[in-house]
């Protein structure tokens, strides 16, 4: 078949708007209708060249919602009609990573994803002259249609809407679940959030839902109060507000350090900061943030032997097609919120528009609808 | 009093042993009458200078065992004829960090302990001149008789051999409460130890004693083969004979990667390959060893991001009145060992030669008997 896409043909140029070949899904696979994706800063990392796994062309995007269209031959957990979530972390229930409670790193499909192609090693998507396009984290969410296998597929209840919950996609579940997968928060917990982005604040929403008593936002840009605000933040802290030793000034607002604290930046710096504004005895940072290729983090040693714990997160520690559908419901529910995070809603031709908005900082999230 | 000490003058020279006066315990205080220690590596790193907060002269040594002498006023738990082991991480059971079940760090007498001197601020001991001699780490083992805070000492049981339990007041509890509190190792884990030192030896009887069905030690001394297999090591990795990347032989050798591994070198490089060796997903790296002053960790944070954990342990995470006494009654029953570590046994006047052995490597643990 064929179908609209904006393809990256190569890095660090716009994307084009065209027309590509799809063809159907083989066995195990799933041709899904996007209805909405979302622009993350993943997407233009690669976009930019940065990436050093970057490759060219392919259609990027990985945060969506559709319908299925078509399952190939073996496929049992879903039919046309149903609604999807792409998983850029699939969730075989069969691999060693997926049998063990402690990681949600389905490897699966790791080898053959990375590569830019489906599971049998070649990609589904192709120019009309017939020159293959890669796919880009098993999921292609900037095509109006995509094939994706089985496993990286979360089916989710009908009468949630695709341009909302396409960020449960990434954004939400990588904020929400770093609290509650990856932290584990307690009732009453003090927590610091580096970063008032759409991770950072998906943090704090998380943060605010599992009950932590004090959630402080520290962010360079003071635009970011109000929103970060809304969505629970109840102290803010602006570097460049702060006389002195930021990492002390957070220890003391936060009577002794933070329990929990979440780098949302991706700057190793920050990182830094975060871990050695953690508590003394227990406190856990966790890293979200994708940091440039070749940066490192350092600290020194005595900040662990005291007892401070460092931590990551993937797509928040959550296996996706179990926990996607409840995040989902959160928000049908009224657990959580997003619309307000949906800053700009564009259409396909304007992608390029909403990465320059992103690029601006004028944005939080902007959704393309199909 | 007067009392039998080996004194660090200055830093860098050797100890001299010489007479001492010993004011009697104040109110929580306990006299006793130390009856063997441990030399460890901590006491040579303050000794050689090379300790940013060593200060002099000072009574050094913290890894003792003993007779209570005389208690002050208000001690309750602790009689004179109790047999004690001092502790450096004291167990006061009412400050913010006993009272939360993450950390072992009790704060109630840090600042004093950091500065040399009793909780009140002034030292117990002094040269015959009256010029004052500072405490270390809160214990001053290397003296015939000591104060300390009665919140400070483990009570053991009378038929315990003080020449052996004297270890358990430092390295045998650092290396298996490694183990067994801060990693919480599982039945059938796969495990890497860089260092085969007295610390790496007690890593691994913690590993045996914790169930681990793998035991990997690293070390670039041969040597430590025979005892460190007779605790415990399946396997042994020599990094010079390792063709290539040591962690990815590592990661080969444990079928993806450590479930655990632990530093016990105190090398911030040693440090970072045994994180980088910890399994994708879950794998979790535990600093003992003390770094030099300065020295920093680091890594691509994409380590954490896919799953690892690092974390570090002081003692071992054990709260020491109340884990010492059981970890007495281990090796009383027969569960760990630890006579074949003690290599060496010598008088206080030998004590300076004790040091020398260890930087000759010829000694796991000498210990001096009163």
């Amino acid at each position: 078949m064929r179908t609209t896409a904006a393809v990256a043909l190569e890095a660090g140029k716009p994307m084009e708007i065209m027309e590509v070949n799809l063809d159907g899904p083989k066995a195990g696979e799933v041709l899904v209708e996007i209805k909405a994706t979302g622009l993350c800063h993943t997407d233009d990392f690669t976009l930019s060249g940065a990436d050093p796994e970057g490759a060219f062309p392919a259609i990027l995007g990985h945060e969506g919602a559709g319908v299925v269209v078509e399952v190939g031959p073996g496929v049992t957990s879903l039919e046309p009609g149903d609604h999807v979530i792409p998983l850029y972390t699939p969730e075989c229930r069969e691999c060693d990573y997926c049998l063990n409670p402690k990681t949600n790193l389905c490897q699966a499909v790791r080898a053959t994803q990375g590569q830019g192609v489906m599971p049998d090693g070649t990609s589904r998507f192709s120019m009309l002259d017939g020159t293959p396009i890669l796919h880009y984290m098993g999921c292609s969410t900037f095509s109006n249609h995509t094939v994706l296998p089985e496993i990286a597929l979360a089916k989710v209840r009908k009468d949630a809407p695709f341009d909302k919950i396409c960020y449960i996609g990434c954004g939400v579940t990588t904020g929400i679940g770093a609290v509650i997968n990856t932290a584990k928060v307690e009732l009453g917990s003090r927590c610091v959030v580096f970063g008032l982005g759409g991770i950072g604040l998906n943090v704090i929403q998380g943060l605010r839902m599992a009950g932590a008593d004090q959630i402080v936002g520290v962010d360079l840009n003071p635009s970011k109060v109000e929103m970060a605000t809304r969505f629970g933040m109840t102290d803010f802290v602006n570097p460049n507000d702060v006389d002195g030793d930021l990492v002390g000034h957070l220890v003391e607002l936060t009577g002794g350090g933070a329990d929990y604290s979440f780098d949302a930046t991706g700057n190793v710096k920050v990182m830094r900061d975060a871990l050695e504004c953690a508590h003394k005895g227990w406190g856990e940072s966790i890293i979200i943030g994708v940091a440039p290729a070749g940066a490192e983090i350092s600290t020194r040693p005595f900040q662990l032997v005291t007892g401070r714990v460092w931590k990551g997160t993937a797509f928040g520690g959550a296996r996706g097609r179990t926990d996607v559908p409840k995040i989902v419901d959160w928000y049908m529910q009224g657990k959580i919120e997003i619309d307000p995070m949906i800053t700009h809603t564009l259409k396909l031709d304007e992608i390029n528009k909403g990465f320059e908005m992103m690029h601006a900082g004028e944005s939080i999230r902007s959704v393309v609808v199909y």
